[in-house]
């Protein structure tokens, strides 16, 4: 019997659309040695975590923790402890992740009513308004603040107004932008938003920040009916990650990820949240003069264009896979391909957290140079 | 504002129920370059993952893989895709876990029927078998084979048998099990069985292994409901881990977590199932011989007692939370708290895995033996 040899992976240089590159601070966090979930000195990294993150998302949210799995599941939480059977659900869909929205509504026993606009544009405000007026009784009103299948910024602060303009909770997927633009979820009042580890936040991937308002919770705790979910039942997780003292036994957290996670936190804190952003966009300028000189260009309109995630037409008779496998052979640089029905017509290249930086972009831009040529 | 610092946790020793101590090999593991989740080297890696997991498992079972989140969701993943609203479900209740499935169960619309046993005894096969044949519309037995709450072995192959003649599927929780002592899914004709990563397995906490037979894979692809948990549903899930070739995305696999598992694994084949199940054993009798001398008593009947559980008597007049803070605070040692019934009336002394060593067991009888002197 052959046993197969411990893995030692590459050093890539990861510019996809996540996970993108971790700082060796934050894997050397990841591989602390282990100590039992409910240890004191990991309660008060608990608390720790959850104060980070309240900065990350701007919010004094008490529920606000990573729930200990990836962003599908944090979506999950979302609409399983928001949305009861027969609860009318708006959701906007411009790319892959909006419909997964619609998907997590019709297994809740919700009814979606979808306000769908071109894959590559932003979600248009009057539509959503005509769609709010003609369904008085939504309950919810649910988009994804940055596609990430399609690069475009959907506009946050304005769909949360409209929502309560029309007595609606809002759910927002924060997966993408969450330390790469800004997030306000005080300032624009939102009801319950998922980010996840592995993009602007540095982290590895299997982590989903959350953060729920107090009307919310009040929601969550005069359902009608038990949350689906016993694992993602926010009434039970609360009992855990609840604020100091006592914690009740749930699940066990995932000890060293949530070492990760603080880490990564702490050096968004240390940047501060603005200078991130700040470096997002100027990374992008700085990406997108280097693609333009290339003679690529970008896809998405500089209106609603992401500055870390940037998605790049594809030129006629280049071979999508050809490009991304060479760049990947030959040069240790993952980019991402176009997903659903921009497969093969675009790239995406993520400029994400601890990715985005002058060395990535110069690697980027020469290594696409050379492979084009 | 002052920063909080990074964390830097002691080095303790971990002899509670879960998570246990994880080896330097497999922190190592965990803290190298993350890879994108699409990478052709980390899609490699997902199948050696498997087919590591087939080996402790003891399956042929294609569908094996792990749940990218901690042992309750590897719950919740096997009654979400096998349960349906209406059917009926016979669980066996001597603990916290049994229990829990119920909360599944009940939570997928399906109908429990539970065979409950005085927790700290065994699951009484009679009374099984008189609820199978007094309900004979069931679909499926589940059973917790290692019951981490009181050290208690139920007898799985006897009940997997019970529920053959029966025509009823298998749940498993084999969380606490797996790795420690014998388990052995073809042999007893288990249908879908979960675990957790943090015990005798010794990675770190966050993963749930999980195996379904072909019989349970049919069930699922004939549902007449879709599974209720998107995150969770089987049917997509195994085209994200699904065999060799082109991968549908799903959700972003926890990259880093696998790497630690993958490793933990090939040291579980490195030293071979039945000389862990031996190791466990023989740690476990001298455990109970140095507890013993020092006048404490075993909770358990030796015909079903767990070698990896020890569960303990708390003396008389002996405070449980002293004792079990002096360990922590003056020995950096960890041992576990009762649960529910039992709390204040045991402590559970884990040995599971990269745990249950020499060095270890000296280590917990002499910090013992000062604490209660």
């Amino acid at each position: 019997m052959t046993l197969p040899a411990s893995f030692i992976p590459p050093e890539r240089t990861l510019m996809g659309p996540g996970p993108s590159d971790v700082p060796p601070r934050v894997l050397n966090a990841l591989g602390r040695s282990t100590l039992g979930h409910l240890d004191p000195l990991f309660i008060d990294l608990m608390d720790e975590t959850k104060s980070l993150l309240q900065y990350a998302f701007k919010t004094e949210n008490p529920l606000t923790m990573p729930i200990s799995a990836p962003g599908s599941a944090g979506m999950e939480a979302c609409f399983v402890n928001l949305v009861e059977p027969g609860d009318k659900v708006v959701v906007c869909i411009n790319g892959v992740f909006g419909r997964r929205m619609v998907e997590n509504v019709t297994r809740c026993g919700g009814r979606a009513v979808v306000v769908e606009n071109q894959w590559g544009t932003q979600t248009d405000l009057n539509a959503v308004e005509d769609t709010l007026k003609a369904n008085p009784d939504s309950k919810i009103l649910a988009f994804v603040h940055a596609e990430t299948s399609t690069g475009v910024r959907n506009d946050a602060a304005s769909l949360c107004h409209l929502a309560q303009q029309f007595n609606c909770l809002t759910i927002v997927d924060a997966v993408t932008s969450l330390g790469g633009i800004e997030v306000d979820v005080d300032g624009w009042g939102i009801d319950a938003i998922y980010s996840g580890s592995q993009k602007c936040l540095s982290c590895v991937p299997g982590l989903s920040p959350i953060s729920f308002s107090e009307r919310a919770v009040s929601v969550i705790q005069n359902r009608s009916h038990p949350v689906q979910s016993w694992f993602l039942d926010m009434n039970l997780i609360v009992g855990y990650w609840g604020q100091g003292g006592k914690r009740a036994y749930h699940h066990t957290a995932p000890v060293n990820s949530v070492y990760a996670l603080h880490e990564s936190l702490l050096m968004l804190k240390e940047e501060g949240l603005e200078n991130a952003w700040q470096r997002h966009q100027t990374g992008h300028e700085k990406l997108r003069d280097g693609l333009a000189a290339l003679g690529l260009e970008m896809a998405v309109d500089t209106g609603y264009r992401l500055p870390q995630l940037n998605v790049v037409v594809i030129p006629d008779g280049v071979d999508d896979g050809e490009v991304r496998g060479q760049l990947l052979r030959d040069f240790n640089l993952e980019i991402g391909a176009g997903l659903g029905a921009l497969a093969g017509k675009v790239w995406r290249i993520g400029l994400m957290g601890y990715a985005c930086k002058d060395r990535n972009i110069d690697h980027c831009l020469a290594s696409l140079s050379k492979v084009l040529q």
